[in-house]
């Protein structure tokens, strides 16, 4: 492939694995090679005690970083779009209470300062995988961002997105493969395994997968998620939910908390077996 | 297909045409139904003198709207990203001296106010066709939109995030077929005509057509300006060029003047042929 | 592109467009640049009456030659998959009683004698598009054979499977573009204009397009058969059926007589301003 | 998704697996649920010698099923398409030696009686997963057949392929993943692990993944391979040759017998992991 166009992300660039550290007021948390990091939460913050509720149990399940969703980009202007800055209230209520970092998605450069203070990852949505103007704004910051693909993006694209945030100076930038669009209408989109392979030969930015989004039903996301790490991946992002079936959002591709730690226990296993460290 | 959930640019919700009208101080230009609009110039504008050369040779050809980009969005950090407010004073200057209205494309919603007084068509970006932010905000002014559809959109998600501005207040929308990502390497990207005429069912919006971004090769403007022209669009966008070898970006898709004029010519002759107004 | 790997379907090899002369007792008929040739049937012969009264009503609009599938390749093993060789004995009584030649497809290679004595022109379905002992066994006749375009092939491709048949000595190859797979699911396929324009720059060998089955869509067919032509097809193939709601197949996409021929009136007029020749 | 269209194929209709057994005069080996099978060989058989030695290391390192082809489908006619009869009566040698199983491809229904007698599993390839013809002929042997998945191909219509050879009588069906057609251009095509998770909760038939093919480059080889054994899969199918890179065609995909008897090492931990049997 010759000279990599995405320079700073590439592993000839800098051949050690990045490893992106978390840091929070009671322990860090780090994301990259050796590590099986596991986010989760609901796909939406829809309330402040269904959402403590739902972080005490993922804490307990030994979850790393929680996600919630306050700002949400929607196809039709007319579906729940998030609590917004109530929201980003309660997810900061969720850290202070468990300790674990949280992250979530910001859709507008005029909401960095707010989200800055608030949570510990920034993510910047599929959608937006190419809104070079975010881009750019979170490259001049010092906090963690996580990258998810674009619906339709090659991988280098997506790299060269990443060097929009590597450029700008931030180099805690985390990779998220959530699917692509394919033909398949059986699934919400089809997950790229070999992404995550690719990658690891590519660059040295560690590297995420999304079950949830990728696959949008939640029988495929505990397979998916083990996939993920045999694979080689860093660790993985899942929705879960306690009403699944009342969920403002994404109730389909969301777990449960008992199938959530069912499935956590074999993504430890599969690591450890690859000798990871757990967190 | 039901109820459309894009409800206000269904033509169930419209039945009659929208008919977008650009007022400069000259002329009023109209794009939509019974009408055949052509807008050109360069993809970037790259200096003074060769922007008010390029806009003078398009008003003697017949031109309805000058098109330069000046805030560009570009895969990679390392390309040029266009002149900026700079570039904005450029074709601003270029409409007084023609009179022709002109377009250009806003990619940060902090640019707003800037480009509102300088332009009199805004142009959002195939990257940016789900920058919701963005979209809401284009939604609450009295300028025209042209809205490029993304790069794997659907129809249905392109007049969803048409909706975002039309719900906002704004109701002069122009949709803007560009090509979609397709497996073909021989082109840049794959024109969709069959966008045009599914539209034309769907909606009551105006369809425009760019044939240089669609194809990419600049021997194939000619031909599938005629099919967009032919299958019912009510214009055309395309980019011209002096030196095309010589562009700051898309040389290889650009017209000379010559054969930009050529085109012109067919292009008239076929909206005479379907009793087109020919502005 | 360099040297193409498609050597005889080349323009490099022959600068000089291939022109298809179909043969037969009452008059010829020619597919190819500066010729406007339509095609036009049922999508799948159901009856003889039915066959030959639409024969006869497609013959005074002016039709030049005329399609019915008769060896009906379907995705389920439990769809109606075509009279078989009943049904060619209907579209070869049409042959005798119009005069016109007749097209259908070829689906197994054991069929190619009993085709060869019945039909004027053979056509490749897209879904035998790369069925390479298929394509050796055409290229080794003395008939047109009409390849169409597989459902997700590059034009690269497409022109390698040509290269097949003219490798084998049959230099009478007609491409026909019938729409790409993409992520659109309001249409049945997406039509690719862009195509027309690309192969008359690569090759020398006519190209058809096929509204029908690129859009699935009835009320597409006339615009995308305009813009097909307009765009430099050397003609278009159809759909009509007496009473589409009760076709076997493809209802939704077929034309009435009545609206073919308006369809019909707009094509010619369009190829006429081209200078084309009307057979 | 309602009432599966692809009847005998589905959970539905059987809710128990499907377990194909192979006969062979030495051992049988099974293909489904519970079992971990691995199918290897070169892309091409080239040579009685280097096909004898490559099938003798492969059993050493414990491969259930030889693989090679003789009938090659190539995109152009000028590649070279495998020494065929001659090639076929070399794997038959080799299964006479080694005892193991062979795989092989069809291509024409014409070689069908030549094929049965001289290989254990007929293979439908990615081009021909759509060729009717094959696969009702297919259909009516008493023969394992594993069906890849097409190019572009959605799981719907890859069950439907199945049905048709499983309509004809023929139940010992074995699907295979090879990789799907998108845009990313940095591999061959882009393998679909959740069509795997997918395909166990439709279907009750064996699913086999090819790393080699839906990768195209021998790194990503094993990561793949352990993924898919991750997500539920029955076994997988990799190309090995002594020396890739003199390999007639595919060699940057295949593996050298070091690295394949490694990968196979971590494929045979990850089966006992999910206390599949080991053959």
């Amino acid at each position: 492939m010759g000279m990599a166009s995405y320079a700073l992300a590439s592993r000839d660039c800098q051949a050690q694995d990045t490893i992106v550290e978390i840091n929070t007021s009671h322990k860090k948390i780090f994301i990259g090679e050796g590590y099986c990091t596991v986010i989760a939460g609901p796909c939406a913050v829809e309330g402040i005690e269904e959402y403590l509720a739902i972080a005490r149990i993922l804490q307990t399940s030994g979850v790393h970083v929680l996600r919630g969703g306050v700002f949400k980009p929607r196809t039709s202007p007319y579906s729940f779009k998030g609590l917004g800055s109530e929201g980003l209230k309660i997810i900061s209520e969720a850290r202070d209470i468990t300790g674990l970092p949280v992250i979530t998605e910001i859709m507008d450069v005029r909401d960095l300062d707010l989200l800055y203070e608030n949570v510990d990852v920034l993510q910047i949505g599929s959608r937006n995988m190419q809104n070079f103007t975010l881009l750019e704004e979170v490259g001049k910051i010092d906090k963690p961002v996580m990258l998810k693909r674009g619906l339709s993006a090659t991988i280098e694209e997506w790299l060269l997105a990443a060097e929009y945030i590597l450029s700008g100076g931030n180099r805690r930038v985390i990779l998220c493969e959530r699917g692509i669009r394919t033909f398949e209408h059986f699934t919400r989109n089809t997950v790229d395994i070999g992404a995550v392979a690719l990658l690891k030969q590519l660059s040295h930015l560690p590297i995420i997968v999304d079950p949830s989004h990728a696959t949008g039903r939640w029988k495929m996301v505990s397979p998916i998620a083990r996939a993920a790490v045999a694979a080689g991946a860093d660790g993985i992002m899942v929705e879960v939910h306690q009403n699944p079936d009342q969920a403002l959002s994404d109730g389909k591709q969301s777990l449960t908390p008992q199938n959530f730690d069912k499935m956590f226990k074999k993504i430890i296993q599969l690591a450890e077996l690859d000798g990871k460290i757990i967190q």
